[in-house]
């Protein structure tokens, strides 16, 4: 089986579930109890909170909140920071479900919102940005690499845009795809809410972060215990939180090398199709993208068709997120400006660091294969 | 280390931690991902819902939303299924964290909302939901079992007093602590919505459930991806719900075995501690109560001097539950009508199937030694 589809989940990493057994066998108390191991754990989370703010260059004042994931994150971040009726929200228009859901439902619950475009390349136009960052905008969300494309969007272009005419402005970022993949900074770029989630780097399923920094405040949308400064109400999740610290710090360790080993093989899968000469191919994802998701279309193709057929000959890949990948058409592609017609051709590569380059030879073998089948 | 506060967590089980690391290893896919093995893995995660069904003896039209614990599963069953500002909302006083918090934020959002007393068992005042059970209520939220004393509410009766009103008042019941450890019927008495923790009965944390009846409608709180048929967003956590389910049904087969287990945990509790000729002692938790939760007091004691000194001979228990035991007092026994005073002296034990007689035993010794060492 070659699992390249790791923008949607990877595998877990040893270091992930050495740690997460070691916690569960020797440290499984709650940390919120009162005893003293309880409080030695309850410590090496609070460590593991400067330990991810000190990886992202965050804000020292800056606060941590572990969440069961991203999608949560998500919905802390911009419903814990909405209670502007007579502000506006934007939102770029390439945000993942659980970003754009959320703005949909700001919008449901009668706040204004709006979308900005984006351009060819996937990422947020910053000229649209221009005209619709208005003194009204109190909150802005850009994802940092779409999870369709890989585009990786100037946050510093961002931000400027933002600072010249609100510098009060929160902005929020869906950092997914990106952390422990691509270095950035938060405090030089002022930004003030960022998510993560720990099994998109080779940690478990069901745990994530949210930075705040220092300036914004935001309110809990789940209402229990006081666990996480009041902000995150539920049992904290020790063996999830630690491991998936351990797994960031060994990601932000070996970053380049990693980067440098998922561009050798976005290249080496690009110029495999190409070699191909198939004149319908379309490569989405542009140079500059993260090596780590690649998006191509096949124009007159189905990309759930071929999938499909990867699928039969163990190669796994994704026509796009496999949260929306049950809907029709692709909103980010064709915000983009493809056809649905082309945007039906669409399938994503997903790359990690148990990937070869063999994994992409087969993977191009098989594309050979199929296409030479549906033009028989 | 001896450990009894198994009512704030459990130290995962071997055949959780076998199960957890089988799927991590084997099956790590995204379920919601459109590929084969990722369809297998969806299809495990759905028998996964009617065994749990099964074992709660649920609506078989019913459905299981898999979330990140029981807070979130709470907060789903409670905010999902309220939106009639016109109507009541009751909530008895003896409710976790997670309930009682919902309850106080829809009185924020504008909801009439009243609250059920406790008798002296900690029980729900069946007399007091009698007066307040009126036409206008659609929604009671009573839980199955305390986690502050044990006691078991008489769903049956709650359910006739509701239905002698509103037959379509929802009923839900958060059953943390009684899931697993004591039987119960979900279609007889006719429960619309059930919260289940899986860190409570040898699972991981981050991983609960929300029953759902087949006639109770519900809508999301958190927004996002389509998972969980659009009710719970956030990519599917495969290993950490199989692993649950797994523990589930162990707990089951093995209930009444367990339930012996316990209760002779705590009758060597009880007779050690009378044993004591404390002429302060009082027992809090009833004779008919779960033996998984003992609430005794200590009166002119401080619970929490105790717990710490318990804490440095390496026995681990609580002063209440980790969720509330940062805050001053316990609403759960001053609703049981103890002062304030008397609540300051108050322990709680907790057992799991990992216990021994001898944990018990050194429990009534070092209690023992604490007596004689104040008194001296």
């Amino acid at each position: 089986m070659i699992y390249l589809d790791n923008a949607a989940t990877t595998k877990p990493s040893e270091t992930t579930l050495a740690t997460y057994n070691k916690i569960n066998a020797e440290e499984y108390y709650n940390p919120s109890a009162s005893y003293s191991c309880a409080f030695s754990l309850s410590g090496k989370i609070n460590e593991g909170r400067r330990d991810l703010i000190n990886l992202l260059h965050g804000d020292e004042n800056g606060s941590i909140i572990f969440t069961s994931g991203a999608t949560e994150s998500n919905n802390l971040a911009i419903f814990g920071s909405s209670s502007q009726k007579q502000k506006t929200y934007l939102f770029s228009m390439g945000e993942h479900p659980s970003v754009y859901n959320c703005a949909k439902e700001l919008l449901n619950r009668g706040y204004r919102v709006d979308f900005i475009k984006l351009d060819r390349a996937g990422k947020v136009d910053l000229d649209d940005l221009k005209r619709k960052m208005t003194a009204d905008v109190c909150f802005v969300s850009v994802m940092f690499v779409s999870n369709e494309t890989g585009a990786i969007n100037d946050l510093k272009k961002v931000r400027e845009i933002i600072d010249d005419v609100n510098k009060n402005c929160l902005l929020h970022v869906d950092g997914v795809q990106g952390f422990g993949k691509i270095k950035i900074n938060l405090l030089d770029n002022k930004i003030d809410l960022f998510s993560m989630s720990a099994h998109k780097i080779g940690g478990i399923k069901g745990v994530g972060a949210l930075y705040v920094s220092s300036r914004a405040r935001i309110k809990n949308i789940v209402f229990g215990g006081g666990q996480e400064n009041n902000l995150r109400p539920g049992t904290v999740n020790g063996a999830g939180i630690l491991s998936f610290v351990e797994t960031a710090k060994e990601c932000y360790k070996n970053m380049d090398k990693n980067y440098d080993f998922a561009q050798n093989l976005k290249q080496k899968l690009l110029t495999g199709l190409q070699n191909l000469n198939l004149n319908k191919l379309k490569i989405v994802s542009e140079e500059s993208a993260s090596p780590y998701v690649v998006s191509v279309l096949f124009e007159g193709n189905r990309g759930e068709t071929l999938m499909r057929f990867l699928d039969s000959q163990g190669v796994l890949i994704s026509t796009g997120s496999a949260c929306s990948s049950s809907k029709v058409g692709n909103r980010i592609l064709e915000s983009m400006g493809y056809t649905k017609p082309q945007v039906m051709g669409a399938i994503r590569v997903s790359f990690w660091t148990e990937n070869t380059a063999d994994d992409v030879v087969t993977l191009v073998q098989n594309i050979k294969k199929y296409m030479a089948e549906i033009n028989a």
